[in-house]
């Protein structure tokens, strides 16, 4: 009955559909124009990035440093190395925090006439629970900024720190840096000026009732008092209601937590090794971090960076491209509340330098992950010019972006090596980045297929570049 | 993702965020740079698209041409573009198809073992209904191509055009345009070679149960036979159930739509103009389309498009902002199924030529709301290096793409007066849009607020640069 005839394009259309893209291809000989659009096609066509990433967050789900998912998700992450064909895989141990946040996170704002408005928290992560776990009280303190705390006597307060994010900022990770002390520090801050425990406005551009938590860090000299993470909705009725005048007698706070340190368990960084041809003494690190926050998925932080490593090293394979330099592909451990990964990472990399290996270069994701925008690197002028030299190259791919920035917190201790390594981050695009960071909506439900995959694509094609074109030893 | 550390910037910050953005500036002597970072921080600060939106989406709804709610939107979007201060606004009436999709459109496979599976199908814009609006029933052909058909008998078939969308191709726009001719062409194919209906597999990269509507085209010598959009889950199984030989009798599909065609009424393109200092009788254009499919809300297509014009006109004139030119705010009407708002609008151009006014450039807003990337533009050499001569004023809002290609379907009649003006359209980042484009889920909560106003800014950043650079009479 049917008697197909296919015009020309249509049917290398199909060819390229149907067939594995540049399987088995002598890759050392084809142009770097050819080599990224072999790299793109082989993601776009037959990617795994995206099942690697549902395996990640469902059947593993959150992974905080020191819990058992945490353990689960190393061996996944080996196996998953080993399956792909790295020559070794091993894991890297590395003593972590055991931070849980147990299971109740409470909060309530009390007014003078006598309502009461329930608040969404939860806790920022190290921190210490509320006495005894039991409820705190007291008024309310609302500031904007740390350093009000230095002229101010807070005295059996709670306070709230509510400055937004800037959304003036075009960047959202600058938005996000911009508002990051009130996490980071306002505990200590809080404590010195006579506190009692601290509410963080959530680090997001959304307005919703979500708690977005990260990491607080306590000041040695300080008093180590509860911090919660609050949603912005709930901080600005807080804020707006503080500043009304209409509450004379105040507003009151209670707070319950129940999240404990438990001190520190051994894990691990787990490594993938691809033996170079030429130079097998010089490295290449691409990397993500395996942990992530204890709430949602941790789907867009930093499961991404996972998958992209992962789908970097199948993908390298699959077109048949054979490395000069020795690939490590890298799953940090405790990027989020510590980066004791990362430093031991460099640790070690510095013992290797000592034995004759060279770290000539590291890229990490741990931005997201949305459609790729380009990279930043941080890098000598040499390095940077590099990287950019490969502009016309990527611009197909709609990646512009060759900025100077902090290339990933992983593998920034490697700046430490000398001679330096040319550092590079992914960058995603931002915008919807931080509304769902660190919140329960980092989910495998929010991260897109075909822009998972093109940051995918980016990480492969800058390690194939790297590899092909960093000065010969 | 790491925190940026930005030193000192943080009182500035707050006073940013408290004081109007730039209102009342004279904003003839500032610097391009500056008037573009008023341009976005007022937007983002004091932004109106993302409710005028949700005003267009839920309030009016969807607004195919003809429709009455075609013509609320029509009153709503000149009452808006009063209130935001244009010095005239009016209705340039355009005839427009009154085309409606009726409230039945059904279809069922049927397979040689006897079991059967509902199909998600919608009828194509301007499809015939079937036969006295009842069953047609015939076996079920599956073809990739159109000129498949050439050789190929399908009397008294249902053809199924089966063609994905390239994944392989960067540019969604592009892989859209490579399917296209299914859509628009399948129809008529397959009445030549003898077919009593048609589905076309949706344009979308997505592999989901949503039909995704859109525009055919009937040859004028080939008889009208019924066609609809079918979900590509479901043409993915129909083409795989009918490649795999295991239904030897073959595969019988059944459909039944009663949309219906009402010949044309009068509705038209809404025009606001805000005259010109220096040079009032050139004109700069900026628009969108007010139509929308009739499923979903039109949210990104191109309901984005509307509250960007809307927006632009706004922020103009909140920063200060005096056009030497006469600037034309216009929400053309009839983009979807004939584009007659488009070209009446070239028509009257066309006649304003004559007396003495000049269409020097128009700016069209109308691939979505997501974030934007750049501009496209249609012009001779001069206007498209005019504009990339903005790429450094520009880059700090992660706008790089400078491109050549179609600005926009509406604004596209206007490369027809002489001289040509030049052409501009926005391109926002199209990774996700046809998964939404044409179908139930283009809705008001799958445009993300930030995004929305990045392209607004964008959108009036542009018309701005235009009005200050354009070549004096």
């Amino acid at each position: 009955m049917q008697k197909m005839k296919i015009a020309g394009v249509a049917s290398l259309l199909g060819a390229v559909l149907l067939s594995p893209v540049g399987l088995a291809q002598d890759h050392t000989a084809v142009s770097d124009s050819a080599l990224v659009r072999d790299l793109f096609s082989e993601v776009l066509a037959h990617g795994e990035a995206h099942d690697n990433l549902r395996t990640l967050c469902k059947d593993i789900g959150h992974r905080l440093s020191g819990s058992p998912s945490a353990d689960r998700a190393i061996l996944w992450g080996q196996s998953v190395m080993d399956a792909y064909g790295a020559d070794t895989t091993y894991i890297m141990p590395v003593e972590v925090p055991a931070w849980t946040r147990g299971d109740v996170a409470e909060a309530t704002a009390s007014f003078s006439d006598g309502t009461t408005l329930p608040l969404h928290v939860t806790a920022l992560g190290g921190s210490v629970p509320t006495p005894q776990q039991e409820w705190i009280e007291g008024p309310l303190l609302v500031v904007r900024h740390l350093d009000a705390l230095d002229t101010l006597d807070a005295t059996g307060h709670i306070v709230l720190f509510n400055r937004p994010m800037d959304p003036l900022l075009i960047n959202t990770g600058a938005a996000y840096g911009g508002a990051f002390d009130q996490r980071g520090g306002g505990a200590s801050a809080a404590a010195k000026a006579g506190a009692i425990g601290v509410l963080v406005r959530s680090l997001t551009h959304a307005l919703d009732t979500l708690p977005h938590t990260g990491s607080l860090r306590y000041k040695d000299d300080v008093e180590r008092i509860p911090a919660a993470a609050i949603s912005t909705v709930d901080a600005s009725s807080l804020a707006q209601a503080h500043a009304s005048g209409s509450h004379p007698e105040g507003i009151r706070v209670r707070l319950r937590m129940n999240c404990q340190d438990l001190g520190t368990v051994e894990q691990g960084n787990v490594v993938g090794e691809w033996t170079g041809s030429q130079y097998p003494e010089e490295i290449i690190t691409l990397g993500g971090h395996l942990d992530s926050w204890d709430i949602g998925e941790g789907a867009h932080d930093d499961g991404s960076g996972v998958v992209h490593t992962l789908e970097a090293l199948r993908a390298l394979k699959a077109v048949g491209f054979e490395p000069q330099r020795t690939l490590r592909f890298v799953l940090f451990i405790n990027e989020e509340n510590g980066n004791r990964g990362g430093k031991m990472y460099a640790k070690i990399a510095a013992e290797e330098h000592e034995q004759g290996l060279r770290h000539v270069a590291a890229m990490e994701s741990d931005a997201g992950g949305f459609v790729p925008r380009g990279v930043r690197m941080d890098a000598l002028d040499a390095g940077v010019d590099l990287v950019r030299s490969w502009a016309g190259t990527l611009e197909p791919y709609n990646l512009h972006y060759f900025g100077r920035g902090g290339a990933g917190v992983d593998i920034g201790p490697l700046k430490a090596l000398t001679p330096r390594p040319l550092l590079v981050g992914l960058v995603p695009d931002g915008q919807r980045y931080f509304d769902l960071h660190h919140s329960s909506q980092d989910v495998w439900e929010n991260v897109h297929k075909r822009e998972l995959e093109l940051g995918a694509a980016t990480c492969a094609s800058i390690v194939a570049l790297l590899d092909r074109h960093l000065p010969t030893p």
